[in-house]
């Protein structure tokens, strides 16, 4: 029994009356890393789902005999690192164009035998929609994770690198889900992080990048843009300067010669505290461009963060508005980064809240590599404690319409490549794993560890369908049963929404953990994140007679933004101030849609929580009880939410709930 | 140049033609290790004051010349402690019955030299008020100070104990303030500093504890109630079990044995997660009076904090109340606690705010020994970087009338044993030192320091009084400047709490930090810490119809804080939920009076630091430029107290200034 659990690798037993496998490798070398992978894996996945032993056929070679005939096919008309999983009778066939395809396509085909979709005359051919699949950790080098909500890094200890069968165990799921790249440690790269691009780490960074790449992922490192000052002992770091530009040359020759896999850097510059190009009055782009001629060489990008905002706010200005900042820094440079640059954008325009508009960035800029940025680990949205499943979210980010252009014009179009032609983009998540046995801390919390990596790579599933393959593996039920979870996951970004912050206006949480309620938390701070409520309303006035953010949409959803009867209400006290008596297009007062929405959230909370209870017996029993004290401080946590916040607008507008609810005075 | 400066015991050279003083020693022994250290000091004294030798004759001879004659003599007619300064022409005549009485009398004899009082034809008589004058350090052994403001520990470093010069220069100040007592360690007894009742650390604390003996000072610790637990490998430490008794014989002769000269342990037991009695379901009395009968044999006494609350509370319940919580649980057991037990009372009966009623306990109890407990570390009043001089409330609340009993009923006459004959009482600061330079962050906060210490000495002192006093030692300066500074001092607690909470709430402060304005962020916690403002009005009803917190007091107290219009403003508050309409006496209402007394402290504030300015060339550069930067930092944090403060008011009243300054929306 490993420390450990195996997540949707569990290769359960399922009822099959299949008890071997032949295997055949037509096309590509045995002696690929990549292919000893997908091999090792086949065989731990058959042993597992049907108790079946694996016969490895040499190439050409035959063992047709009464078990299942796997062949492994180089099929170069499938574009890169995708599959088509096809099956006749007892012969599969799992055709790709290259490793990593062929390796995606055997999880796809284990897969399909756990859930018993492999049917007899089967075929699904899968091409990856972005060329970027991300994941990005925030574990510092002493254990701790910033932000982490399962435990500690099991990358790092003490300032050390520990590979060990656990980094394996991860690559295996990573690549299971199709992620392609990992940067291993937080971007706020800070004491020993500053040396992980020395030889103090080199010998252990391959080491773990060997394993990353026996699972055909890149490892990338987080850069500290001041690391001429920090480890060249120079006085700057000014990116125009030509003894930095020159330090940068000799580090990267000397990092890329030691960890020739490396796939670049991410740099956050600029951002609440970190050091940038700011500081030498260069532009982001002067910036970005100098460590992507440097690294240029060697073909490695550096993806850019875009979340770059004034920290030091006045909460007295009404005129400045962190959601622009990110528009307002960027978008004039659009069209100046070069090739091998990627600007990583935020899903929305302030930091992961339950709920924000799309940030008008993406699609904003045209002319640049995009990738999009969402955050899985649960720092806004529960902490692994609540039960938030983030797929609803991501989907209608992908899916929104930013009238970049005519056709073509999504999200989803943007970073794939879709909508301008660019190599360079794709999508990346703050991961939320951690050393705890079941590696997320809340098991169910897994399911958005897999189905990101699963939408990264086919942005067309539903968060239905994600859900239910997740289900699927990671538990053995009825179909009733698998319901009752995917039912679970699907309404509970709603609830959490609900018993939390209202319509779209963010940041009610406790300052600094940011977990639980404190209405006036962020208030008065210089974070630029208020909700301006008074006793006559709440809401930010961001529309042309506002701070104006509205207007960095292109027209058609600007000025959907713009006015409030026309503002989509879920997103409504975000773009507006809105009197409490203000009628909801049902007819609901918005102190009314208030207390109703906290009252409805925690009872609904309730309800899944019961829901689970009907598992009992049905699920493993350390599972089961693991997720049900999860529940438990849930319901404590929307209880709290539900009555500081009724609490606090009761009090601050006098007005009473039309129902007569409890709401303490 | 030291490390650390010598706050008042500058010794300045003053102006005067006395050259040469020669110092006899009559009915005290040369050799005793305080009238050692009186030697020394008169020669510091002198050689810096006057620049004069100091000539100490042998008992009984003689060597009058052209200097003072100053003559140390034993008078057994003068109370323990107490002293006699009197000179007649060049004859200088200290008179005390013991050795600390002399060594007190030594220092107000430099005192008078130093502010140039000592007049031809001089005589004060001077015996302490409370028999226990002592100081709490919060100072961890890692280093840290809990709720210190003044850098790190000079006790402590890693774990180990220091003694150094810095450690007599320290017990030379407490001393010439007439400081009898010193607890060394955080009343929050964790880590190693459960271990200070072992021989790890005995040959140290012997040490320290010898070079406080030199001055007349003794030491106590803060005990960990679990002892038993975390040092002995008990199961429980119920104090009625028979073992945990054993247990703790046998470590207090090992304890005394090793450090004859300690005064005692001082214990926070049941609370804020500490250990404690109510585990066994004990009463408090049962764990002070356990360990009390086991340290009786040696002379020693138990300081027993009553500092007990509901820490978890819901904010929900309106019925608990946190201000009662003292006195309900020590009330009843008055009469209870044996002779050598002494009950430590914080002022009020939250923790140290700016304003708060005293607490009821104190001449609540009248057959328990009682000593009171006040913070000159400001936690809540401006943590040293704000001006804040606290003997104007220290003075109002020894004041302060409880109608215990027909006559002596204060509560100087309380801790003095005046009332009720008790000998173990007495008053208690925690310290605001650490190791900066100047010893309290602020220069000017080292006149909380000093007037504890005279104050707990001589109860009938003035705070400007005090305040002179101090100036005059600390810097050299004309009438008119002195004038300014004990002005600034003098006014600075009305200052600050203008621009802070208003009328008695408290409690507005920065969770956790306590420093700046956050008016909600102890409103929804779990600290029993609440202003229930909603948009009609603000405070919490204490009175017989709320809490009855009101009526714990004596009938003539708990009669006039019991009803709005009784209640003297300044708790108004604290005591009662009042609509923002509510007329004040002097006609205004209480949001009119928020508003205005926002604007005017932090307008004072301004003031003061203005005043400051005037002093500079006069004041040492260093001191005036460490004061003028807290000044600095004190007027943004009044402008963040005055508009958060007004705005939330404000936003929920919707009520507007009548005088149409800014505020923002």
């Amino acid at each position: 029994m490993s420390d450990w659990t195996q997540l949707w690798l569990n290769y359960r037993k399922v009822s099959c009356d299949i008890n071997s496998v032949n295997v055949s490798i037509e096309g590509f070398s045995c002696d690929n890393r990549i292919i000893k992978s997908l091999i090792s894996e086949l065989e731990r996945g058959f042993k597992g789902l049907l108790d079946a032993d694996v016969n490895i056929l040499a190439e050409g070679g035959s063992g047709k005999a009464d078990g299942l005939n796997v062949a492994i096919k180089k099929e170069t008309s499938i574009l890169a690192e995708g599959y088509r999983v096809s099956r006749k009778g007892s012969d599969v066939l799992v055709e790709a164009s290259d490793e990593r395809g062929a390796l995606y396509g055997t999880y796809h085909l284990l897969r399909m035998v756990n859930s018993g979709e492999l049917s007899d005359d089967y075929e699904k051919k899968c091409e990856p929609d972005n060329p970027l699949r991300m994941m990005n950790h925030w574990d510092n080098m002493d254990g701790s994770i910033e932000r982490g909500y399962s435990g500690r890094s099991f990358f790092y200890k003490n300032n050390e690198i520990t590979v060990d069968e656990r980094t394996r165990d991860y690559a295996r799921f990573m690549a299971s889900i199709g992620i392609n790249g990992v940067v291993i440690n937080n971007v706020n790269v800070k004491d020993a992080a500053s040396y992980l691009i020395t030889d103090r780490y080199f010998d252990k960074l391959k080491e773990m990048s060997d394993v990353f790449a026996d699972y055909g992922i890149k490892m990338y490192l987080s850069l500290n843009f001041a690391s001429p000052i920090e480890l060249g002992g120079m006085e700057v770091c000014d990116p125009l300067d030509p003894d930095v530009i020159k330090w940068w040359e000799d580090k990267c020759k000397e990092v890329f010669t030691a960890l020739p896999d490396l796939g670049g850097f991410l740099v956050k510059a600029d951002s609440e505290g970190r050091p940038g190009p700011f500081t030498y009055g260069r532009t982001q782009a002067d910036g970005a461009n100098m460590l992507a001629d440097v690294v240029k060489p060697y073909d490695k990008l550096i993806i850019w963060r875009c979340f770059v905002y004034n920290c030091t706010q006045d909460w007295r200005d009404t005129k400045t508005d962190r959601a622009r900042a990110g528009y307002d820094y960027f978008k004039d440079l659009d069209g100046k980064y070069h090739e091998n640059v990627i600007l990583q954008i935020k899903n929305g325009p302030m930091d992961f809240q339950i709920r924000e508009p799309v940030s008008p960035l993406l699609g904003g800029l045209t002319k640049t590599n995009q990738m999009l940025e969402v955050q899985i680990a649960q720092e806004y949205t529960g902490q692994q404690i609540d039960l938030c499943y983030l797929i609803p979210l991501f989907k209608e980010v992908i899916d929104f319409k930013t009238y970049c252009q005519k056709e073509k014009d999504t999200v989803a179009d943007i970073i794939s490549g879709r909508a301008f032609g660019n190599k360079n983009c794709g999508i990346a998540a703050v991961i939320n794993t951690g050393n705890d046995l079941n590696w997320t801390g809340n098991d169910l919390a897994a399911a958005n560890l897999y189905g990101f990596g699963r939408l990264a790579f086919d942005m067309s599933l539903s968060a239905e369908e994600i859900a239910r393959e997740w289900v699927k593996q990671t538990y053995t039920l009825e179909k009733e049963d698998e319901d009752i979870i995917v039912n679970m996951l699907l309404n509970s970004r709603e609830i959490y929404e609900k018993y939390t912050c209202p319509l779209g206006i963010g940041w009610m949480v406790t300052p600094n953990t940011h977990y639980g309620p404190s209405v006036d938390g962020y208030e008065y701070s210089r974070w630029g994140t208020y909700h301006r409520a008074d006793h006559l309303g709440l809401g930010v006035d961001r529309s042309d007679k506002g701070t104006g953010y509205a207007m960095q949409y292109y027209p058609e959803n600007a000025s959907k933004y713009n006015e409030m009867d026309k503002c989509p209400e879920e997103l409504l006290l975000f773009f507006h101030h809105v009197p409490y008596s203000y009628r909801l297009k049902d007819g609901r007062t918005l102190i009314q849609y208030i207390y109703d929405s906290h009252f409805e959230g925690e009872s609904r909370a309730e309800e899944i929580a019961g829901d689970w209870e009907k598992l009992k017996g049905k699920i493993p029993d350390d599972s089961f009880n693991r997720v049900k004290n999860r529940f438990e401080r849930q319901i404590y946590n929307a209880k709290e939410w539900r009555d500081q916040v009724n609490t606090y607008f009761y009090r601050k507008s006098g007005i009473a709930d039309e129902k007569g609810r409890k709401i303490y005075e």
